[in-house]
């Protein structure tokens, strides 16, 4: 960790997020509450882009009156396995928390839970909500729809967006396995960072404004797209990740009905937020194991296969085969152990705000030397 | 079309390959049905390594006894959306059509069926399956591990087959969303035509038998493997098709208890049909729309959504965007009308076997001169 870092304990950074968003913008306490625990998983699973970095992006949103923080999420439709719900502009993460409580409960009921969710808005890391199932020796799926900012395979235009998924299994003395990824070749963050430090990218990733396949790190903030998973041609498989991208956006916007990418303007949404709310759509599922066969088989030969890809035979220069999930787990004992490290500029915003709506904030005292 | 074809009218073909089945092998004259439909679905889409290419490999198969001709397929577990199937080792085709028809009818019942099975064998192409649900307006989901061929990210070992998986979503005036993909960068047979044309592959494709990245079309046949989607490194997001392989073998292998990957001898089956019977594992998946949104406004969006993409501005040097299985649509047109096009050496395969089971094969007369 450099000196441009600070360590600080999860559990202080907890209760600032919760206070934050309970006393500071006057959330219900268990809203606030789930605010805290999806942006903490985020960091403590070093997935900083979608950490507590995000409260200013959040806090932007919120100050304008974008988001509804009092929300009255309803269930629209229902029938034995499925549901959709209306998120009713509430922050992602309280929509989804509550969503994805009653896809398990469903689970729970006949086998299987299947829910969309609309208007709703951004949600955090798509892991969290697959992971839920987790707890109930269940397998979950997260999946959401997001801002356009990616070409389809020999496009070029923002058509989609990075459009994660998630899929988390439960294993019985291995780690679950918990994939988490978009479905563009790399996240916008990884295009910024190459940026800062004058680095040009790899082909593969972006397009310029024109359509051109370009390694210039700043073509996506002038006006060009990500490239999908596989790169922008065929040749490579890029319209499977095309592919996927339209899947999520399916299974969350058009069953939902918040969907992305029938309306050009839809991509002005994010360029400019104040046009109006994002109205983004989310998919969940969860499934109980025993629904299929015995629990401890199938977490046994779940066992046998995460340990079989550890144990294969690395390539050339490197140490080891990892699996979905594997390298999360490892950091998130480290960083509940050590603590998270954050940016002096997150820092300095944590600051603000905490100084803004009168919250503690003694443990970031160390960066205001 | 080049003179190594001959056009075969499509009907021809499929009392060609039922004749074969019901007369040639003594299958049941509705399984031979459906080993027909489902091999003729995968030419008329132009997927022609899974066509009636085919009947070749699965005949050293049966001729070797490695496939139970008049499985008794049982349902071990069930719930009310969920169930696994034992195929009795069965031909893939017959298995997972029993098995796509359960799915549904939990699908009409509660909302949701899913399905895995187990003790299975090659299924052909995953989308005959998923699309069986786009007739009942209802979503679809179908995938299948198959024998290890790939690498995991930084690994060298065959642990994972091209895995596919395929999810089919209706629309209104447009056609269907039907999305068919190997969790490889590319499939094997594209490595072959790269061979027989003495062309170098890529890199991101294949890996030599020592682990390092190669662009010679050779390198799996001598003992390397394929290359995940999205390439070798975690760079362009390799571990994201990793990651999909690893979900599927997880859905179809670790739920039915068919899973690739526990025992490297898994491994040899492929090498070395003879060893024993395939076990292959599938998934299958239905929901109703019903289930989330009215299904006009949901077949709304998908028309809105699948029109968006493919009315947006193509990169330079291309014409057109697609979208999943928009082109298999327009190959499907095509050949009904005119025929499909057979490489003469299928052609003389397809007359060895019509002389030695004694089934009429007037059609392929032409390539007889």
């Amino acid at each position: 960790m450099s000196s441009s870092h600070l360590l600080v304990n999860s559990e202080d950074l907890r209760r600032y997020v919760e206070d934050l968003y309970y006393i500071g913008y006057g959330f219900k306490k268990e809203h606030a509450e789930i605010v805290a625990d999806v942006l903490l998983a985020a960091d403590l699973r070093g997935v900083d882009s979608h950490g507590v970095q995000r409260l200013v992006w959040y806090d932007d949103y919120i100050e304008k009156g974008l988001f509804n923080t009092n929300p009255n999420i309803k269930i629209t439709t229902e029938t034995l396995s499925t549901a959709n719900i209306d998120g009713d502009n509430g922050l992602g993460m309280v929509v989804s928390k509550f969503a994805m409580e009653l896809t398990i409960k469903k689970a729970k009921e006949c086998g299987t839970g299947l829910v969309s969710v609309g208007n709703s808005n951004h949600y955090g890391i798509a892991a969290y909500y697959s992971m839920m199932a987790l707890k109930e020796d269940m397998i979950g799926i997260s999946m959401t729809n997001v801002m356009p900012i990616a070409a389809p395979t020999h496009g070029r235009e923002r058509m989609l967006g990075t459009n994660p998924l998630s899929f988390a299994i439960p294993a019985k003395t291995e780690e679950p396995f918990v994939l988490d990824m978009a479905t563009t070749a790399v996240a916008a963050g990884k295009l910024e960072v190459a940026a800062r430090e004058e680095r040009e990218v790899p082909k593969g990733v972006v397009l310029d404004k024109d359509g051109n396949v370009s390694t210039n790190p700043n073509s996506l903030k002038e006006g060009g797209a990500l490239v999908m998973l596989g790169g922008e041609s065929y040749e490579l498989g890029g319209h499977k990740g095309y592919g996927l991208a339209t899947l999520v956006n399916a299974l969350s916007g058009a069953l939902s009905g918040s969907i992305f990418g029938i309306n050009p303007s839809d991509a002005q949404i994010f360029e400019n937020p104040a046009v109006k709310p994002m109205n983004i759509g989310h998919f969940f599922g969860a499934f109980q194991i025993e629904g299929f066969r015995k629990k401890d088989e199938v977490l046994d030969s779940m066992d046998g296969m995460l340990r079989s890809l550890k144990d294969s035979k690395p390539a050339p220069g490197y140490e080891k085969v990892y699996v979905a999930g594997e390298k999360e787990f490892e950091v998130e004992k480290e960083r509940l152990k050590n603590g998270i490290p954050l940016h002096i500029s997150t820092v300095k915003e944590l600051i603000n705000f905490a100084q803004k709506y009168k919250i503690n904030h003694d443990f970031l005292a160390l960066a205001e030397d």
